[in-house]
């Protein structure tokens, strides 16, 4: 036999172009080419001068990385003030900051649950949310999107340990999750609630305190929520928030804590930049959702299908996945970035368009970008 | 039922009180006020101007985040720049850079894994290892500590596609795995080798240049390596290493790369600064190795029970966890920070210090070290 243990790959590969699937990276300069209706940046925070010079500073004060895990030589002052900060933000007990979401993810799903305990989870729910059901050993049901009734049902049916979690903003349709309905059966069954508020920090709530607080779940005794420091802070990193108990349970316990090196300062000083500006500022988490019913009622008005949004984040619908590539590749002809998922980053096998709503999009430029999105829209 | 789902949390904690295996975190200041032989900053360059300087220009040239995914708008052309410097540093065909090391590992173990295929995996692997097995579906095999044969054995008797994976420098005991012949066994095996260089890349090979290019098996048709940009780049974040076609799968398939925001402009940039540096400074590699060696001899010498380190890692036993911990807090009392590794964070729950060995120590703080650490030593 001849040594050619990747030969399976080229066969994916010619299957993947033969599907017209193919991923490329496209790296992209320093000065921005193009309008950017693509990224996470919810409130345009990631290149606002005292975001950048936080970053900066942190690297020259605390230096390039963590140095170890955090239980080790990783935690420094600065990681503590943004733990600290980020609880009274969002209105929790405490917080424990990670090397992304994802990871914070992976430690919340992993360190709640476990073998013989349940998780019952959202069928729209985020990748990383998927990858912490698996890794944490507890039987997972899945359940339709954003269905509070099937969550009671699901609970009820099994008399242990069990958690229930949600996106609180879903990543592709931009739709939020019926909170209060979940938190309601969570506590009627005794079960746990961990909400994922990636796409709602910084965006829902009064300033920008999330959608846990919005919906007056914050500070909870059931109730944990995860972060993202990359969408509306514009830095890297992830955070745990919960009761005390659960943060500590989660030092003590967590794999993707104690065994990952923690988040560099330069990005511990890029999110409590954002977060200071947020606090100062707190109409920008008002106008991101205004720009996102502005783009919104546009599209429709336009003749195009797309989802309500409850946050910062528009799908368009598309046809095809082919037709959903070229359009946005004819969307960023004309001059504006947008998102294009298709399968298998949808849950439902739709292919769309994503727009993000940015907080300092100006009126000119959504009216730009919806009149290029309308120009290239495929027919049907 | 009154709702408590967290009520089981304090029970656990109760438990973990009595054993003596509490964790908690100890923030440090910005200003080093102990010896760090704890960290794994093995070049001594995090701090580095070059490399702080690094990470404040990349953060404010490009940002506090990389706003979104590589695959929409996270992929800056400094991206790319890193990921072929690393490439061609390493010796291989191309490069993937990802959030952290342990992202990498997932990504690397599923992408090139999955039902049906077989993973054959050291004992003493990182959790990070551990954990992509467990995503990945395969079937994992576990087997002992750096036996070649056993490797060989497990293949043999399984016919599909399968992968063995190994730490190059055990994180644990700071001893390095038999790459030479466990290559061998998979080139036998038609396998793939899977090699994670987080602690070998800056302190192993010519320069630096890290475990697989010192084995001789850097850009090997089946061999695929995984590294972190934390530890001798002193920054943050992962990478894969491999032949171009398994770096395209990755980008096409790896969950952890596809659903996760790009590393920060500001870590690329440290990592970049001190790859650089390395390259004009080749002899800190040799320069940590030595130190590690001169840590091990003055130890032993002093009638303490160390392991022979292979890199920059050093292993001293301890009676007990309980001593371990006393001892790491007697160090720490009289200026050094010396790592403490117990269960359930070691393969064979035996306790022990871990002393890391940076390139810039002095021999006079090599000698004192020692010293302290001879002087704190437990009875037995
Ligand atoms: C809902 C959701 N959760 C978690 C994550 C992961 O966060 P991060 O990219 O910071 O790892 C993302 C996005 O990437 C997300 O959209
Ligand atoms: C062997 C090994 N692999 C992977 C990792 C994970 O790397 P990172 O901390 O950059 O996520 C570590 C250390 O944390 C490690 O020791």
């Amino acid at each position: 036999m001849s040594f050619a243990p990747f030969d399976w790959i080229d066969e994916e590969a010619r299957r993947r172009a033969d599907a017209g699937l193919v991923r490329t990276l496209r790296p992209r300069p320093a000065e921005p080419e193009l309008l950017d209706l693509a990224s996470n940046d919810y409130l345009g925070l990631t290149r606002h001068p005292e975001v950048t010079a936080a970053a900066a500073d942190a690297a020259r004060r605390w230096g390039g990385g963590a140095t170890g895990s955090r239980l080790v030589t990783g935690s420094t002052a600065l990681h503590a003030e943004l733990e600290r900060e980020l609880a009274d933000f969002c209105g929790f007990e405490a917080a424990l900051v990670l090397s992304s979401g994802y990871a914070a993810n992976l430690a919340a799903l992993t360190a709640l649950t476990g073998r013989g305990s349940l998780i019952v989870s959202d069928a729209g729910n985020h990748a990383s949310i998927v990858d912490g059901c698996r890794l944490s050993r507890a039987e997972t049901a899945v359940v339709p999107h954003a269905d509070p009734e099937a969550v009671r049902k699901t609970l009820r049916a099994h008399p242990g340990r069990s958690l229930a979690v949600t996106d609180s903003v879903f990543s592709v349709d931009g739709d939020a999750a019926p909170l209060a309905e979940l938190a309601a059966a969570c506590r009627a069954e005794n079960a746990a609630l961990l909400i994922d508020d990636a796409h709602g920090l910084g965006v829902l709530g009064d300033g920008g305190r999330g959608a846990p607080a919005a919906a007056g779940l914050a500070g909870g005794d059931g109730v944990v929520t995860t972060l993202t420091l990359s969408k509306s802070l514009g830095s890297q990193g992830g955070a745990v928030l919960g009761p005390a108990r659960v943060i500590d349970h989660l030092v003590n316990t967590a794999r993707t804590f104690i065994f990952d090196t923690g988040l560099a300062p330069a990005a511990v000083g890029a999110a409590l930049g954002s977060l200071r500006l947020l606090r100062r500022e707190p109409a920008r988490a008002a106008r991101a959702r205004t720009v996102a019913t502005a783009l919104y009622r546009q599209l429709t008005a336009a003749g195009l299908t797309a989802v309500r949004p409850d946050a910062a984040v528009v799908s368009v619908r598309a046809p095809s996945a082919e037709a959903a590539v070229r359009w946005a590749a004819d969307c960023r002809a004309a001059g504006i970035a947008v998102g294009c998922f298709r399968p298998p980053s949808v849950p439902d096998g739709v292919s769309r368009l994503r727009l993000t709503a940015r907080a300092d999009l100006t009126d000119e430029q959504i009216a730009d970008a919806v009149a290029i999105v309308r120009r290239t829209a495929p027919a049907g």
